[in-house]
């Protein structure tokens, strides 16, 4: 088998036979296909795409690579979630606690963030004392003794895609939905979970812009999933605008913690319970209502046995940026557009997010929007607060903002946040 | 500028501003461009395409990554010849004497063989003595005092080009008649040329299979030359059979010797003949006729001088392979093919030719054609001799062979040795 044969039938048009697909991806794992192989074999397949047959074989020989966790000896049933990301997704922080005290085992292997999507772990993170790397012993204990665990994924869970990950990022060859779909999916088979619900975010702030275009991922990894034996549905949700107020990392950890209160701003909590629902459906566990963990506090239970497990102090005042910078409304009327991307973009430059992998990210750095689109708006009223550790952050922020929001007089057209639904 | 744009650009269909296109290849060629995102490039160029605008600047960008010759002192005007590469066409070897007797200066900066074709440097490395590498000052002084040379390209020439054409040969894309247009039309203007004659061969043995491909990669190369100045004719000439009878090194600087002795086969003869007229008005140059410089000596003469002048013995016997083996007729009849493809391969096994760049070539080693599609042939007549230093080498050089020749009974029908001519 030669490299070049490979990339050859690829960019010619043909699908990539079982056996190809199998050589390419281990000898790449053990370096003997080089970087500037595989990049022009993902361009390849970025621009001439592959069947679901070479999707479903190219997942499994990533999740090949490594290894595959296993947690058949949990006393509970697992069930996962996946969201594509979005701005101001906190969604995991709550869902984990909430499906955690309805009864299933949650293990949900994070990452960082990159670009204008904040990540899980960092968020996290900004808990005084909480750390994200567990041993695959101390990961199941605390998935055993608190129902959920939120950690990093180890190095040993499908390496092939950590690999390839780090070159399509550098080389343009993101933006294609049979490495995303795969990318993704090894990861999650790799973990072991039994069932998975995929929240694939749709609008400026998510990587799919189009409705069109994240129902073909979403498809494509459902199938995924239900050739691996993994109970599978996806979610296709609203980034059109920002997932509730916060925006940032300390900040999206208190509006986490207040939705475990019973509170938090309303879409937060509409698809944290319509999420939890689809991960209890899929691991087969009935008769409990995830509204009911919010209310009467055994996911916030959770949430604080889970932080305490990890090193982290649930009481503990999080970390706050020094400087503010307040954005008002310019004129009075109904808020009709707040821009996710934009938003984004705003908390990124802010420093809660990185520019490369191995930056730092401010536990106190984002954005806090004062008010929704829908939302009737005065003249002068606080609409966004930025926050910054350097002030001298806030120009280019306030830069990403310029035209990112309107304010008019009719209520706006906005996605449904729960858009559609596939299994 | 940022490289991910670039690539994401020409991925998404869009074509490259001149900026783009100009700071990519000096970034690549400053190593500020990693070799794996220069290919994700290539690849999207190759499935992509670019525009002739592109094309253009492209090849300027090359150029003005390194030095250009300057042949404006020489008191004879330059011309020059290009091969895209064939089996057996050592045409370079009596050209460039023929076209210096008639007047012109040839300076032909030539390349080693990789793969099946051979190269016009390790051809006439066989001969006892000659170098190939010239310092700029020598290679001025051997074409003013003998009117043609043949050496190494300097490594200051189109650096930008040496450095993807390596990368492109392991990265699958090699295949874009933009690359290869480019490619080779930036070493041949950095070379100096006032004139050029491309030699796109079309046929099995050559790079372009097909008439088609090979006239646009032809129309490619004449518009970029014509936009740089450089006075450029293109000829399409047949590969679909070995040109010549001798396919190698030593064996072709033999048969070059008898083309300019006033005989070899016709083929080869023709095809130099009309190659030389094509230079020669090229080059301004009236009244002489290359067949005349055949016929009386003078071609031979420049070719003495010339080989004497890079430290060669033109007088020395040729090194010989050691062994060979002898494919007979199986039957009577027409030899109606002989595919330049099959053996190309052959006389690569035999160890004319290089796996890999720094692997060296067999001075002896090669194939004699004795018959030539169209030939009567009787059963039992020898039809090619495998030469070799190593008789386990024939076994892989027959399997090359095996089909790659028929005998019938009506004249074949062949490409005629002149397809077409482009300017």
């Amino acid at each position: 088998m030669d490299a070049i044969d490979v990339i050859r039938a690829k960019r010619d048009g043909h699908a990539l036979s079982n056996e190809q697909i199998d050589w390419v991806i281990d000898a790449y794992t053990r370096g003997a296909i080089a970087e500037e192989q595989m990049s022009s074999l993902a361009m390849a397949i970025l621009l001439n795409g592959m069947s679901r047959a070479e999707i479903g074989r190219w997942t499994a020989a990533m999740i090949a690579s490594g290894e595959r966790m296993d947690f058949s000896s949990l006393s509970r049933p697992t069930t996962d979630k996946h969201s594509t990301g979005g701005v101001g997704d906190k969604i995991t922080l709550p869902l984990a606690p909430v499906v955690a005290a309805c009864g299933a085992a949650v293990p949900q292997l994070s990452g960082r963030g990159l670009g204008h999507t904040g990540g899980t772990l960092d968020k996290l993170e900004s808990i005084p004392g909480w750390r994200a790397s567990l041993s695959n012993a101390e990961m199941l204990d605390v998935l055993e003794s608190t129902g959920a665990v939120i950690c990093a994924a180890g190095s040993g869970l499908a390496p092939a895609d950590r690999k390839l990950y780090a070159l399509r990022d550098v080389t343009g060859t993101v933006e294609s939905i049979p490495l995303i779909a795969s990318s993704i999916m090894s990861k999650k088979i790799a973990e072991g979970t039994g069932a998975l619900v995929l929240d694939v975010k749709v609008g400026s702030g998510a990587f799919m812009k189009t409705v069109e275009d994240a129902r073909e991922l979403a498809e494509t990894m459902v199938a995924i999933g239900t050739d691996h034996g993994v109970r599978t549905v996806a979610l296709l949700t609203a980034m059109d605008r920002p997932l509730g107020r916060a925006v940032g990392n300390a900040v999206e950890v208190a509006e986490s913690v207040e939705v475990l209160a019973g509170g938090g701003p309303e879409d937060v909590v509409e698809l944290t319970v319509r999420l939890a629902r689809e991960m209890l459906d899929a691991a087969g566990i009935t008769g409990k209502d995830p509204a009911d963990a919010l209310r009467d506090g055994s996911a916030m239970d959770v949430w604080r046995r889970m932080v305490a497990a990890q090193g982290g102090d649930p009481d503990a005042p999080l970390p706050q940026a020094a400087e503010t910078h307040t954005i008002t409304a310019p004129s009075s009327g109904v808020l009709t557009r707040l821009d996710a991307f934009a938003v984004g973009v705003a908390a990124w430059r802010l420093g809660a997010g990185r520019a490369r992998k191995e930056d730092p990210v401010s536990a106190g750095a984002g954005v806090i929007c004062h008010a929704r689109p829908g939302d009737k708006v005065t003249e002068g009223q606080p609409l966004l607060t930025l926050h910054a550790d350097d002030p001298a952050r806030f120009d280019r922020a306030l830069e990403s903002l310029e035209g990112g929001y309107e304010i008019g007089t009719t209520a706006p057209d906005l996605l449904p946040l729960i858009i559609d639904r596939l299994s």
